[in-house]
């Protein structure tokens, strides 16, 4: 059962993450080292703005104005990009696998508290598999090539966690509706520590996939 | 009767121009003054990628390396690029409207010396009139609220055909078997003087269409 001022917030939250990650992605992919490569993340980049037209509608159709609802979320997620500029191809790949696969997890979790269609929408916006994997097999093969990028890496994954945990904090506190969204739909299934530790675990995978160090 | 290296030329250079303006039009996106048309220039830009893939698959299927067929017309776009980076909003739009414009009525000409399927190709991986709709409608408004500005976005629109053409030129030198696709393509169906009298009285109404002079 979900409150639909909550829902408006947590659509037009991931509307506007979309629209950021499309510019960022967008912008790294000039730090790719071959054509092919930056396709592959202007690519990416590319099918964030499919997924953020669909939420758009969605907001529309529930009668929110999709502007002024993604207003709240436009400081926070350019700070989180701002804090979490890639300096080359890898920081880059790591902030697109590390960071939507985490975000990802979380609007996954999220989106079973929600009713339909909503629940629907928002699980078909996550990404797309493949892209995860392209981003993996790049991580993993250049840390076989060069074994020492892997400590660089690790540390700059964990601040890529941190930096997204403290700004989803702000989140949290200036959208009371959507904390509250969050915390009874937790409440209701497990209890937070439940879901903070199927983040962690997802996470540490992941990093385990490609040779990283949590 | 079109000539197998020259339709891998061409393929490769719209291929290029293609990522090249995805990565444009996504920056230039930053420069919008509202989400909404942030979100239409990020979309436009988005668009670009799709058409991008389509072509490296068919040059792949012609037996092409995309990269290695891409990578004659790397400088010369990204020289176009620089010399004609948008400083504000407009300039982003009449570079989208205008360039984008007269460079689709130029692949359009191209398109009829083509056999099946490349003709059908080139004709379907040209800019959505819709853009172009979007894009006109808001520089025409622009202009009506302050037709101070005409003056200065009709000298921009000079500088872009201007530019285009200088570096249109370079890739003709550059790339002699496609300059004679296109020189024999014109020859057999009119004349080189009719090819830019068309392209020319196509650009002449677009800039007229939203209230700029030529």
């Amino acid at each position: 059962m979900s409150h639909p001022e909550a829902v408006v917030d947590l659509l037009a939250l991931l509307a506007y993450a979309e629209l950021q990650a499309f510019d960022q992605m967008a912008n790294d992919a000039r730090l790719a080292p071959d054509l092919h490569r930056r396709a592959m993340l202007s690519e990416m980049a590319a099918a964030e703005i499919v997924n953020f037209r669909r939420l758009e509608s969605r907001l529309a159709a529930l009668g929110a104005e999709p502007q002024a609802a993604m207003r709240p979320f436009v400081d926070v997620l350019a700070d989180y990009h701002r804090k979490t500029e890639p300096k080359d191809w890898y920081e880059a790949l790591i902030k697109a696998y590390v960071g939507d696969g985490f975000a990802d997890d979380f609007y996954r979790e999220v989106a079973s508290f929600l009713d339909s269609p909503d629940r629907q929408l928002v699980l078909e916006v996550l990404h797309d598999s493949r892209y995860a994997t392209f981003a993996g097999e790049e991580i993993g093969s250049a840390i076989t090539a060069d074994p020492k990028l892997a400590n660089r890496m690790s540390m700059w994954a964990r601040r890529l966690v941190g930096e997204g945990l403290s700004q989803a904090q702000r989140v949290a506190a200036d959208n009371p509706a959507l904390a509250m969204l969050i915390l009874t739909g937790v409440g209701e299934q497990s209890d937070l520590q439940g879901l903070f530790k199927r983040l962690t675990a997802g996470h540490t995978a992941r990093m385990a996939t490609v040779g990283l160090n949590n």
